[in-house]
This record gives C-alpha cells, structure tokens and sequence, in this order.
C-alpha cells in the first residue's frame, strides 16, 4: 500500500543531486558499561540490527511510476533487508578522534539509495581509548534535526540497569503516542487556509515542477519584512556551488561556560553559542584572506509555539521559523561582536512574535527549505546569497543517558552543506555538554576542522571579554 | 585544457545511473614483509597517498558545460585532493575474510562522483590473520579488466627486497611507452573504414542519444551471425532489474587442480572455470527452485589478436570479442556440463576466427557494452535475455610479486552487475590460483557467498568425472 507524501519531504527528496545529498546525521559516543567483555561492540551492533520488529518510519521507501500517476509517494519496501541498513564499522590505527571523524565523513558523502528506506546506522569500533561510536544517517525527508533528536532520545534512559531497550529503529510502545502528535499536527495543517498553505508551499510546488506564479507569493510575503529577513548578505567563500564530498570536525564544550558568559553579559547561551561562531569564522575567513567587510549573516532556526505556527508537528515535522542575524564578524573586539549578535536576535524574536499566520508560514518555508529557495532566488535575479551560513542548536536531553547500560557520552549532528551554503553548524545540548558538529563541502571549506581551535578560542575571548 | 572522450568511455558514462554503478573493483591480499612493525599498514596507507606524482589517468574526470557544446569531455582536476582518493579503512572483529568481503560489497556499492577523477583505494587493516587488503576502485570509462590487472602488474616486481615502488596511480617510467601503445591501438582505430566503426560504435551512440539507425546497423552485422551469437537464453532470477547495493565473494584454488581437469579431458583451464560455474550455477538455481529447463548462456570475452580485431589496444582499451556459451545447466552429470561447455567454445572461437572486421567490431561492441546493449534490445522487442550471466577470465602475473616487500597472496576481480545481468563471475590467475570474483545485486541474488561453496563443490566433482 502506498501513502502519499506531505509537500516538504517532496521538495527534500527532488532537491537532491549528487552534490546535494538530502540526509542528517548524527555521531554519538558511548562508554562501555562495567564488565564489557572484548566482544561488545559486536554483541551491540548485534543488538541494534536485530530487532523485534522495524518501525513503519524506517520501512518505507520513495516511489514514482505509472500507476501513481508520476508522483512521488512512500511505498513499503517488501524485501526489506536490515543488514544493509546496520553495519558494523571500525577505525584504523591509532583509533583517534580523527580517525573517526575522517570516517564520519566519508560515509555522510554518499547518497542514500531511494530504492531502499532512507537511512543508515553504523556501529564503530576501534577507538584507542574504549568508546564505542555510532553514525546514523536519515534522509531528511523523513526526519529534521529536532526529530532525529527525540527520536534518539526515545530509546534511551536515565537508568543504567535497564537493558532490553530496543534500537531507535525498533518499535516501542511510545510511538503510538508519537504517531497520534504527527496526526494531530497533519490536521492543524489541514485547518489552515488554503491561500496560506499555499503561499509556505510555493517553494516545493517550485521546486515539483509546478509554475511560479505561487512561488511569487512567497516572495511578496517574505519581502518588506523586518529585520527577521534579510536577503542581502556579502558574498563569502561558502556561497559557491559544492560537491558531493563532506568533511565533519566536532567538539564539545560545558554548557556551564556558555551560561556563566550569558549571565555577566545579559545574553542568551545560543547568542554565546552564535557569538563563537562569529569569532571563529572570522579568524577563519582572515586565515583565508577572505574576511568580507560587510557582517556576515546566519540563518538561525528558532522554534515556534505550536499554537503560533499553525504548522507546529512534534516529531517528523519541521516547525521553525528563521531568524537573519547579524554576525558582528566585521568587529575586532569579541564582546562587540557578541553584543551585535544579541541585538540582532532580539529584533528578529520581536519581527517574528509580530508575524501574521502566513508570514510564518512562509518564514517556515524557508526555514525548511534552504536548498530549495536560495537557486530559485538567484533565479529571480537576487545575486547576493540571502544568508552566509545556517547555525542550528537543537536541545537534548539534560541529564545522563544510556543505552542498555553504555552511557552516552556526547552527541553530534552532521547537517546539509547545500550549494550556495558550503557550511552549516549544527549543536546540541546533553547532559551538560554543548555539542558542536561542523559539515561542510570538503573542497569549498578547506580545513574545516582548523574552526574546532577557533571556536576554543573564541569562548576563552569572551569569558575574558565578560570578566568570568 | 579539456580532451575528448572516446565513444566507448562516453557510453560507460552516459549508461551509469544510482541502480547501476559503472566502475569496476579489485581486492588484492598481501602479506606483510618480514619486520614490520605495528604501523606497517598506516606506512603502507601514507605511501600510497604520498606519491611523487599523479598519473594523468587518474587526474581526469568528466565535464561537460556550454564551452563543450554539451559533449561530454576529460578535464584535469584542478583541486585534486589525494585524500579524498587515497583512504585508510579497518575491519570490525572477529577480522574474518567474511567481515572484508562484506566491507567491499558495501565499497562497491557507491558511485564515484563525477566531479573528481573516477577512482579510489582503501588500504584495509584488521584481518585477523595479519594479512593487509587493498580494494581499488576505477570507472569503467578508465580502464577495464584486464587493464586494471597490467595496471596493478605494472607496479608490482618479483624483487622481495626492491623498496621505493610507487602506488598503482603513480607514475613511473614505464608509463610512458605504455601511452605510446595506446595511441598507437587508437590510430589503427582510425584507419578502420568509418562504416565499420559506425557499426560498433551505433550502441554507444544510442545511448548518446543519437538516432536508431545506426543501431539497426549494428544489429544487422550481428544478427544471423554464428553460433558465437546467441540472443536467446532462458529467463532466470538473474535476468532481472537490480538495485544499486552488491554482495561480493571470493574464493581462490591452485590452477594445477584445474589443468589436471583440463588434460585428462582435453579440455582448457577456461574450459574447466566455465563447467565450475555451470556446476555451481545449476546447484544454486535448484536450491532456489529456479532452474530452467534450458541450458543458460554465458557471454565469455575473448581477447582477440590485434592483427585480427583491429582495434586492440593494450592498456586502457577493450579489445575482445565474446562467445556465447552453452553452459550445459540442464545436465545433471558434471562431465557432460564439461563437454558442453566444450564444444560450444570450440565452436564459437571457429565462428569468431571467420568474423568480417566489421563483425567483429560489431561483437566487440557486444563485448564492451552490454549494460547498454541489453536494454536496446529489450527495447527491439526481444523479450529474452541474450545471455544469462558474463564470466570473464583475466590472466595475471604467474609469479610471486611484490609491493615494497609486501607478497601479493592474491587478486580478485569486482566486477558490474548490470540491468538484466545481476551477477558477474571474473576470474584473474595469479601465481598459481584461480582467483574468482562474484559481483551480484545485494537484492537480486540472495546469498551470493553460497555460490563458493558450489564452486568448490564442483571442482571436486570434475576430478571425480575426470578420474584425477
């Protein structure tokens, strides 16, 4: 039985090409639990592939034919085969983060095959210093960050002692509840009017083939903004085309020291968390020679109340809008720049909290839909990119996790360098600790594992900065 | 500067699509040389990446723009990144032979992108035995088969004490003259009457899009041709769509068991490969309850004499012919397959040896390109497959060679499952073995590793029927 498939995870699905691939990823770290024998590794990934049952999520598959009258819908895949989806995997010699983030890598740089369910899980071993990894790889038009998060999330505990749980990709009985929240929110969407669906969705119809008349909308919408839209940004080093092949460097840091910043400053832990990037791409474009004199902007998605949206979904939905902040990278002095951030992100909170239902919608639609909007907008002749760079930072969970007693240590989302976007920097908060993971397109962002040093760098500056 | 490709290398190009990669693979096992340390494969690894110099081969890859009139032409890369080419992979525990062929499956299984030159190489530590691997990894449009083994052979030295060799991509001197031959192999091209060369090229230059008429050409030389050509063979579980995912097997014997075969039989080695895999087939399809009544077809290359073909060439080039051989399937006796396969090789070398130029040239088309034949002739409303399987004999060096020291134990051939054509036998004789390589769709032919143990099975048998 086919089911049809909602108008965003089309438009990830057609926007992808072989430079483009569509999917998330994330990088998580475990520890041993006490008295792991030296096949562990092995009995977990033995654990993870064999499931009681798959869930329906990570069973089906795209399909376009005849007989669905050429659009894409999902279809079961009826020879599902869960040794291609879970791999075990191991690093070389010396086993060091390096080596594991060259591997991460190398597998977000392959295209997930659309004759098969959209994702990937491998389970590492091989790091010297007994930690146990796993990459997992989810085509977008099934999961956003948010969701892949949760989804996470739902398959771990708090209890150390408790075993039997099953992978994120086996059923539990919490997804009924989950499923039923999808519903619910597929309704809410329902209830919009017509005009404004129609309107956050030009972009897709756009980008299905269908004219640009509604696309026009959108554009009228989104145009005359407040500052929560900017469409001119200087032209940088990531806004090139990209190719096919990623590079992925991550790190982490206390949230401790972010808070402590915010507190002497009057900030927010993501203005910190903005304001590091700022610093850090700025020591990187100087390195580069190719420090722009305008600010550069970053695309930030922030969450919306549901009740706002009209399009909230709690999982596998994408409800957020945007917000163009200003970078600060054309200052010299750290605190300036983090001071630049601030303001830029309360006046987009403010633009954004005054928007009509369609104007969200549309800002969601962009927020969603990067890949898609910024060829149709050099299309309409804007030559400038709209924003430099997308910053997300998606909460975790706050307190200690495992997974059938292996604690999970960190964990790090790779994201979706796009063309005219060879960057993205994508955190998450756990247990303490702000993850970063930096993707970028390997040939446009040259050593981008040189920004993990900067963005160290950067966060000394501004507790120097804020006397902390 | 850009270069023309030739129609062939156009046609592997232009045939890929994500169900079907065109590249094709080899894994190779050495033995590490006396002495070495714990970090012999990471130096093994850092020498192949560290080469003096690249050859231009493997400095080109595919573009086409306005500039070139939309043709697709070789353009160096002018960013090549070594590393994105050269890499350093591991295998999990246990480190068996099954976790390595499991590893190369899942390699081959992706595409090389466009927008570098076509290849790869992983250097794979971990075998438990202490042996090191190395999976290469080159678009058909660049080499075949049987280049990619001169290639590898040309690298290698019967010296166990010579040191300082280069990797296969790097240069060396010998080069040189192997550059001359091949532009000697493409001016005989050119001297042969434009007609004939419009006649075997007509597949490639359908697929480029070109009119039928030169495929009707193509098809006329080849039809009511001998018994070296068969269009018709049995509809097997073979003959079918694939997926773009591969399962990949390997398994050598002492080639001496089989010219025992061959001599108390009258038959060649090639005779006897083919009645292994005629043996191991029949098993195969009983167990899957898939054996047709009729005897399978196997296409089998042949190297043809320059003299002959008319467009030999020796590196780089694809200069066979094929016989379509009754495999003898529907036969339960193994020295009745044997005969069969036999006699009809006998007849189908006779029928080739008395083939026009332009025949040939036809066949060799057949040869070269039967990813792209196939669906032209599905398309003539031929509804039955022209051959069922592709088993392709390679020789090799027949001496102990060696990489810096390092033995090579053995080489297998990974090779390209194609539409209508899920699995692939390629054999390559190396020192004394009969390495086999079986490249099958991961989907299509369930539990491909089953197949070695058939092989094995009916080489035991042909001693038996031999009485050896």
């Amino acid at each position: 039985m086919v089911t049809p498939i909602d108008p965003t995870s089309t438009a990830f699905l057609l926007a992808e090409n072989r430079s483009m691939p569509m999917h998330v990823g994330g990088l998580q770290l475990f520890r041993k639990p006490e008295g792991a024998g030296d096949d562990y590794v092995r009995e977990m990934f033995e654990a993870m592939r064999d499931v009681d049952e798959v869930a329906p999520l990570f069973l089906k598959h795209p399909h376009r034919s005849a007989r669905t009258a050429g659009q894409l819908v999902w279809k079961p895949d009826e020879q599902f085969d869960i040794e291609h989806h879970v791999r075990h995997s191991a690093l070389p010699g010396p086993g060091r983060v390096r080596e594991l983030l060259e591997l991460c890598s190398r597998l977000h740089s392959t295209r997930l095959a659309w004759e098969r369910p959209l994702w990937e899980a491998s389970v590492i071993e091989g790091l010297a210093d007994g930690r146990v990894a796993m990459y997992t790889k989810t085509h977008h038009a099934l999961v956003d960050g948010v969701s892949a998060m949760r989804l996470l999330a739902s398959v771990l505990s708090t209890d150390p002692d408790k075993r039997g749980m099953p992978a994120p990709w086996g059923t539990v009985p919490d997804r009924s509840k989950v499923a039923k929240e999808r519903e619910r929110a597929e309704r809410r969407l329902e209830e919009v009017p017509v005009q404004a669906l129609r309107s956050a969705l030009g972009i897709t119809a756009e980008a299905a083939g269908l004219p640009g008349a509604l696309v026009r909308t959108l554009n009228k919408s989104v145009r005359g903004e407040t500052s929560a839209v900017s469409l001119h940004a200087p032209r940088t080093m990531f806004n090139q085309s990209i190719t096919g092949s990623r590079r992925f460097a991550a790190q982490d840091w206390p949230v401790e020291r972010l808070r402590t910043i915010g507190k002497a400053t009057g900030t927010t832990i993501n203005d910190v968390v903005i304001a590091m990037c700022s610093g850090a791409l700025r020591t990187y474009l100087l390195e580069h020679d190719a420090l722009p004199e305008q600010s550069l902007v970053a695309m930030v998605p922030v969450g919306l109340k549901a009740q706002q949206s009209h399009v909230a979904s709690t999982e596998g939905g994408n409800a957020v809008g945007s917000i163009m902040v200003q970078m600060g990278t054309e200052r010299a002095d750290p605190a300036d720049r983090l001071d630049a951030v601030h303001r830029s992100m309360v006046d987009g909170k403010r633009a954004l909290s005054s928007m009509t239902p369609v104007q969200i919608l549309a800002m969601s639609a962009l927020g969603q839909a990067p890949a898609i909007l910024t060829p149709l907008l050099r299309m309409q002749g804007l030559v400038r990119p709209p924003y430099n760079v997308i910053i997300s930072n998606v909460p975790g969970p706050r307190t200690t996790h495992y997974w059938n007693g292996a604690q999970l240590l960190g964990t790090y989302p790779l994201s979706i360098p796009i063309n005219g976007m060879a960057l993205n920097i994508t955190c998450t908060s756990y247990d303490g600790l702000m993850c970063f993971g930096l993707t970028g397109c390997r040939r446009t962002v040259p050593h981008l594992q040189r920004m993990l040093g900067h963005l160290d760098d950067e966060l000394s500056a501004l507790e120097k900065a804020a006397g902390v």
